[in-house]
């Protein structure tokens, strides 16, 4: 079975993570947001795209989600010596990850060609791509500051400012990857991870040709949103800002038109009856990943979830 | 006193090591040659400002005189592990100088300003000054391989292959760096430390105004030729390679015209006579400097050699 998740960071990469653990019996591609990479000492970091990669090979630091277990930060602390920046907090290894990457940009290789063989080195089964080879910049508003990068926002600002808008600067010429829209189109299965919906999914759905791709496939979402709040990140934040009551709900009403079934947290079994009024099928069940298990167990749900078919379901109409 | 050293890398910058234990009976100016310059992963490594700078700064690894002590390479190991490129070793503490400083020219700022900056950080007194902020990049004409940029001949080639000539591409819109002609103008003692001939100092001497200048002042170089050899480097090999008997001869003929004297090492007192003849003043001493001590002795030598009158001198005159 062919399943193609959709990834931000940390919740992405743990879902991701869970299909992966579901092969060989599904194949696997993973579609990563690049809107929020940016450049730092002339590097190309790519924050999510290595989130998901050291999670599926066993190398992501378990305490953080993010970064390298076993981390050393040699680098980090002589660059403070010297009075240089020390906001983002690049490890050794993770630091040897954006040298390579950088020089193999420089010497003309694409972002999906050194991603491939990135994960190849790391002994990672599924296909990773990201889901543009050209620059996408997420940008994000801010009623403090005006216009951030997203790694200002988010890094450097802690995701203290309050947001007014988003902008993906360079989507509209951005090309998907080589591979992006083969793998939706082929794929039985299209799961937006639970990934922050303003900021990691929205820029991949900005892709042209993407959202029309999945529109006309079978697509399910795992909603980040839990209790109104989320696990880690500022979704829940974002859209209390927004003017919208963070819920499964105002998930649902997000993707819309692109889901045909949506995953939210058993806790939220209340919004329920809501979302499948529109026609949008429910799987309520635990959406909380502490370990490898969970999962395992949450992307197993999911794939017995997409082989549901419900006769009383009502008709698909949008919100 | 007002001394200027001219240095390269390792050698030079004992030195110049040397003539800071002097401090603050001398002010010490060390220009350095900057040919050595690359760009690696996209950062701008300077290893002979390095060199110097480590060495003053007490940062210096020991063993090979180069690179910091307490050194770690963590990042290295991790672009191994990405099948990236690991000959040019690269240490953590390293890594950090030169990913700040890219930083910092990428923002705009001079050469000369970050590495003021950096020795300011590490609690330098001398000053240590660029030979020029403009790019000069020193290519070795192989017999094996054509021409080579420096580093892949003395590092990757580990200067195996038979140099035939040298260029130094840029040295012709090179400006001195700002302090660097005010530095030799105001000196009372120009020193030529025993770095490379060929690829360390000619660099230096190479920047517009700058051989003029010292023509017109004491100089006095200490030959990095010692009975044929060097402590370290490929100057002799370079020397033979060229048709050219490596000795302290060959490097007096070598500054010829710049040189008020010249100190040799005692096991090349044979030579003495021969080059006094030419009106060069010799001193024939120890110049095998094994620890911060035999550094300073030489310093102080070479402070008192210059004061030297010898009214029996024959008169300066070119070989």
């Amino acid at each position: 079975m062919k399943v193609t998740v959709l990834a931000g960071g940390v919740g992405g990469a743990k879902l991701a993570h869970g299909f992966a653990l579901c092969q060989p019996d599904v194949c696997l591609t993973v579609i990563v947001n690049t809107g929020d990479d940016f450049e730092h000492f002339g590097l190309r970091i790519c924050p999510d795209l290595d989130t998901v990669c050291y999670t599926l090979a066993g190398l992501a630091n378990p305490q953080t989600g993010w970064g390298r277990k076993d981390e050393t930060f040699e680098v980090l602390q002589s660059i403070g010596e010297l009075g240089g920046p020390t906001w983002f907090r690049l490890g050794d290894k993770d630091l040897a990850t954006h040298l390579e990457r950088t020089r193999r940009l420089r010497e003309g290789q694409r972002l999906s060609e050194v991603v491939n063989e990135f994960c190849r080195g790391w002994g990672i089964r599924a296909r990773v791509l990201p889901m543009s080879d050209d620059p996408v910049r997420t940008m994000v508003k801010t009623r403090e500051y005006g216009w951030l990068g997203f790694q200002d926002y988010f890094v450097r600002h802690a995701c203290q400012p309050t947001v007014q808008e988003f902008a993906f600067e360079g989507i509209e010429q951005a090309l998907p990857a080589a591979g992006v829209l083969e793998a939706l189109e082929s794929s039985d299965l299209i799961v937006i991870a639970p990934s922050n919906p303003w900021v990691s999914i929205q820029p991949i759905l900005s892709v042209r040709g993407v959202a029309s791709l999945i529109q006309s496939k079978k697509a399910i979402a795992v909603s980040p949103i839990i209790q109104g709040q989320t696990i880690k990140g500022p979704a829940a934040k974002m859209y209390r800002e927004l003017g919208i009551e963070p819920s499964p709900l105002a998930v649902a009403q997000h993707y819309d038109a692109l889901l045909w079934g949506l995953v939210i947290d058993e806790f939220d079994r209340g919004f329920e009856s809501t979302i499948k009024s529109s026609g949008i099928m429910v799987l309520s069940t635990n959406t909380i990943m502490h370990n490898e298990q969970d999962r395992h167990i949450l992307a197993k749900k999911i794939l017995a979830f997409s082989k549901d078919s419900n006769p009383n379901q009502p008709q698909r109409r949008e919100f």
